[in-house]
């Protein structure tokens, strides 16, 4: 069995890349970043806990990806450009079978995004993967939960949906052929962190999240530190190709608040419309307009004709359930 | 049961004392950092296992305050300057008797420190606690693993071996008296991060690690990564006052690789020696002369006449042994 040391060196150490940014990487007891001078430093953290957020059998090359998608994520609902990241892991055992496929998954997406792995710790245990990572911003230009204005649009990038209705077919609660199942199982396993769109965002945008907990409790976060309501439009919701064959009400369910979706939800005024639409397009990203920000507080959702809907959801919660 | 969020708000989430360096704290998707123009931010992490890093009955008032010690001993070994960390967190349940007093034992110790809690997560699972610790440090000034030069003063901050003793004893592979395992104990749960002293040492020290893995063991890495050896003096060693009534053999075994002690390791030229003891006079820390560091590769341990000793020691790695 290899040592923690061992580990270490052969799956996690690389040289730096970026040099200009990261003065020390993996090795001593710290790393040291150098951010660009003015900028601020947009930190985040997440702990991944096997039988919770993955399962036992998870393909470990998809794991390492999704590690730190879902913290790229949180980068890009702030509008930071990522710059590292450390690695906190604990494993029942050190098996290579399992960690070069999961430190290459980890990795390949760290590179596509100029995030280096700039230390970290590993230990024994019930498998538990915690990433923190680390981008800049310019001095006021982060997209916070807290700046969303009365007449904004509300916003929606790519499509909702799909990681729950994977799961759904993975619990057996939906009957789904193989080829559903295997598309809607990529959303869930393979995020792709909107990082490109929430750089285009910064400065045109008033406020945006992450959609990890369902789009009507994440966006309920934006409302009450806004200090704003809103409406939404349950048939504007983007929803994806597989889900889009599915009855109404669960195409609704699973969009409104089916969670790990890692979709950004942005507010921005109207009269910015063309610009974020430009915006989107040059990072690639779809966004779809689903509804407005509202003095009064509290969410209402209503139809694509005006009509009130009542839909009893419930956002995920990680202690209000077990 | 606690919702995660009524578990931020109610455990974890207080008003930001530092404004100047704190742009945004707890309740967004990211944290925001202001570093001091011109400085560098020094980062690490600590994952804390229950079971392996601490006992399923740990008192929790001890665990918050450990947690974030060992970290903060990691920014001290750096010579770096306490910022903010964040605090991912799994736990089986959310019990306030647990979550109260490990949230004080926790943030009493930050606050001694200047050190605001900026962000985390909270899950499910069994317990795990991770944090990422930031400070601030000039360019050039960080104390380096590798920058050791033959001819420096090895030194050691406080004294070893007694949290070594207390397991021990907690193992009943000693027989202690209840007051020797109460004060032994203390340096295992509360063990005192060299903050001060790292800060004293900037532009003094050559070269510094912090004593978590044992002495010889820690040492090695400075050794390893600076290409040189050294000479330690085991009768030098400084030895806790009851470790201090134990017999030779032990005293040095638990003093050279007990591991858990969170002292500093630290090198420097011998010109400097009265600098190093102003230093630690005004950090309020004892620091002792053990040892010198060679041209020639290797450790070599001797006793108080220069005498070669040969000790069987291993350094503590958590995937060697099970």
């Amino acid at each position: 069995m290899l040592s923690e040391f061992d580990l270490i060196a052969q799956y996690f150490t690389r040289p730096a890349r970026d040099t200009r940014r990261i003065a020390l990487g993996v090795g001593d007891d710290c790393a040291l970043i150098a951010p660009s001078p003015g900028t601020q430093l947009a930190v985040s953290t997440d702990m991944l806990v096997e039988g919770r957020h993955f399962f036992p059998d998870a393909d470990p090359f998809q794991l390492g990806h999704k590690c730190l998608a879902v913290n790229l994520s949180d980068l890009a609902a702030m509008g930071a450009r990522p710059l590292g990241f450390t690695l906190a892991l604990a494993l029942p055992d050190s098996r290579a079978e399992w960690l070069a496929p999961f430190s290459q998954g980890l990795l390949a997406l760290a590179d596509l995004h100029g995030c280096a792995l700039i230390g970290g710790d590993t230990t024994k245990g019930p498998r538990n993967i915690c990433i923190t990572v680390f981008g800049e911003v310019a001095p006021g230009q982060a997209l916070r939960r807290d700046r969303a204005q009365a007449g904004d649009d509300i916003w929606i990038s790519g499509t909702l949906g799909e990681a729950r209705l994977a799961l759904a077919g993975y619990r057996n609660e939906l009957a789904l052929d193989a080829a559903a199942l295997q598309a809607a199982g990529q959303r869930m396993h393979a995020p792709t962190p909107r990082v490109a769109l929430g750089l285009a965002l910064c400065g045109l945008a008033h406020a945006a999240i992450d959609i990890s907990d369902g789009l009507v409790g994440d966006l309920g976060h934006v409302l009450k530190r806004s200090q704003v309501g809103a409406t939404l439009d349950a048939d504007a919701l983007p929803i994806g190709p597989m889900l889009s064959l599915q009855p109404q009400d669960l195409r609704r369910r699973f969009a409104l608040a089916g969670g790990d979706d890692y979709e950004l939800c942005f507010t921005a005024p109207p009269s910015r419309r063309a610009e974020v639409l430009d915006a989107a397009r040059a990072a690639g990203t779809a966004v779809t307009r689903v509804g407005r920000i509202d003095a009064a507080p509290g969410l209402r959702l209503v139809d694509g004709n005006g009509v009130p809907l009542r839909l009893q959801l419930s956002s995920f919660d990680h202690f209000a359930s077990s």
